[in-house]
């Protein structure tokens, strides 16, 4: 099994992209990825997409979007799993360039969401849940998150506050990311103020919709050395593992176990330990969400994501930076690519390149990538070289 | 890179199967290919589908059918590009074996297609099209196909009789396969006088709405051996290719280059020719289309498609059979559970086991699976052991 290196990222301001079609979306940020890299050439891609079938009426993805990207006739293929699309992107770019199928692969991710009209994205976003025992009763996400919440208050006394505070920290990192679609602080009032969406959840403790991409160049650590002019970073570790999709199915509604298992695999191929990670990018689709993947990826004990997230353990200059990027909350959740933002953050705080929010030191990086209430999921450790 | 080979292979009945829901049509499937392997567990699984998401609503498909198969927390992928999905499910299969990140894996595909209403089904694969630039105008597959028809007979003097025989021949074929959609024979003036869909193609030269999965298991050939009762099968080649979606912006629209590639790189993982292949079941998704992918996997000259189907070149008994199975034609065409199908009926025929349409002597067969009007390609090559 050949060592991987990411070699180059690319991401566009993310936000509501009215003016540019899906395809343009995706060459613009694809061509950063590339540029950065150095490469001349690409040998294959992956494209991880939820639904462009429900959000802009086109499957058959990865073939259009290499055509546009000029890269036709190499091979090119789409992966789904849910808002998990873009980690299982790059587990399977990660296996193509590790078994020596390919060299130079682009890992890309994107969604296109905001060109349905009415309950469209609503609906479209549903298709995460189990449609014939969750969704055609009428259940949706936030009230499935919201569930969660509940219960999790219920069990562990997390607070009201404490769901607030994961949004006025991730806004507070994603105030220093430009390309974040809400680059701007709000308070605990703000939170606990905005519109309820399903109680306790609030607006400001949901991510948004999003138009956006996300792309990496990966390809085999001998070779990155060769290749462009900045530090490669590479993949120590990979896991992914699945779970009920409906949440009504699960032992314990507030334990992730999927992403329990995901970290226990990535963490056994890495040689690492929870506490040897220095910065986390997870995946706080809701406020809620946040809280369970702390615990879940044991960085801190169960039922105590909430007082880590209080205590700054999971801030900027905290002891493990959760979603220094602004998170799925302020950067923005085109749910398709985010998982593969995860990873230009992740490469672009072990190159010590994030500006503002850099990670002081920063030498071990997981992502944490989660599809529907946790019914998938993909943790990805990366390393700086 | 270690060897993969196909231990147990499972089809259920295909057909408009209203009684089951997609899952339901999934677990039989699977059940089938796993006690057909004879093991006990499954490390990771993969399923093809083109739209779950238009289809029955559905996305997050993979979780999904590893938790209703009893096999979650396992990795469960979904892939997809368009009806090619099945064979592209196969190739990430064939690769997580082969690079040794898991051993026993369920390679699936699937489609649930007769449960929308009115024009569901065909707006759903008009999405395998270029949306933006054929879709919208008002285009369907059927007229594209009835212009690479019209576009073969005008060059190279392609008959109407000749588009007849592949349905004729496929017919013959599927008529001895139990489990196809419609096992049948049809006679030339049948299919000629059939209800017109798009000049020159008549519904008799399309493949069907369907419902159905397919499914496979693959291990290491090593492990193979103590595995089962049946001989492994063994995989020799594997070609992806893309080429652009939108049949416009290609300089030849009779030549599927994307078939002509990936062809080209089975064969040279195969290290055999065209000659060598025994038999093959290959995208008929139009009595045209298998014209021209016999020409574009090299078994015939460019333009000869027409007269090789005309002398019996491809037919049972024939150099090359093609669509022992009976083809999308008659065995019927579930999008994302075709190419998977397609290994299923290898599997048979390279075990001896293939029963009235068994292929004498059968040693090497090739699977051709196609997206759209050829947009995306899989060829993989079997060999038996």
């Amino acid at each position: 099994m050949r060592d991987v290196a990411v070699i180059g990222v690319g991401m566009a301001k993310w936000g509501e992209l009215w003016d540019k079609a899906l395809r343009d979306v995706f060459v613009e940020t694809a061509l950063l990825a590339i540029d950065d890299a150095g490469v001349d050439h690409i040998d294959s891609m992956y494209v991880g997409c939820m639904s462009s079938g429900l959000f802009v009426g086109q499957e058959h993805l990865a073939s259009l979007l290499a055509d546009y990207l000029g890269i036709a006739p190499v091979p090119a293929a789409r992966v789904e799993t849910a808002c998990a699309s873009g980690g299982l992107a790059f587990r399977q770019g990660w296996m193509e360039v590790a078994l020596g199928q390919s060299d130079i692969v682009l890992v890309s991710g994107i969604e296109k969401m905001t060109d349905v009209t009415g309950d469209g994205a609503t609906y479209a976003l549903g298709t995460a849940a189990d449609q014939e025992y969750e969704g055609y009763h009428g259940i949706t996400f936030p009230g499935l998150y919201a569930m969660m919440a509940r219960r999790h208050m219920h069990d562990y006394g997390t607070t009201r506050e404490q769901l607030a505070q994961v949004a006025v920290k991730n806004h507070r990192h994603g105030a220093m990311n430009p390309l974040a679609q809400f680059p701007f602080e709000v308070t605990i009032d703000q939170v606990k103020s905005s519109v309820m969406i399903a109680d306790p959840l609030r607006i400001l403790d949901c991510s948004p919709i999003t138009d956006g991409a996300a792309a990496v160049v990966i390809c085999p650590l001998d070779r990155a050395k060769t290749l462009g002019d900045k530090p490669p970073v590479k993949m120590v570790g990979s896991g992914h593992a699945t779970d009920t999709i409906a949440l009504h199915a699960r032992p314990d509604i507030t334990w992730l176990s999927a992403t329990e298992r995901a970290a226990e695999a990535a963490y056994k191929m890495a040689g690492v330990k929870p506490d040897q990670i220095d910065l986390a990018e997870v995946h706080d689709c809701f406020t809620i969400a946040e809280i369970c993947v702390t615990e879940a990826l044991g960085f801190v004990d169960r039922g105590k994501g909430g007082q880590a997230v209080e205590s700054g353990f999971t801030a900027l200059g905290g002891t493990i930076p959760v979603n220094t990027s602004g998170g799925l909350k302020s950067k923005g959740h085109p749910v398709g690519a985010t998982g593969v933002a995860q990873i230009v953050e992740l490469t672009k705080q072990l190159r010590g390149d994030a500006g503002d929010r850099q990670v002081e030191g920063a030498r071990v990086g997981l992502a944490q990538n989660m599809g529907g209430s946790g019914g998938s999921t993909l943790v990805h450790i990366l390393e700086a070289t």
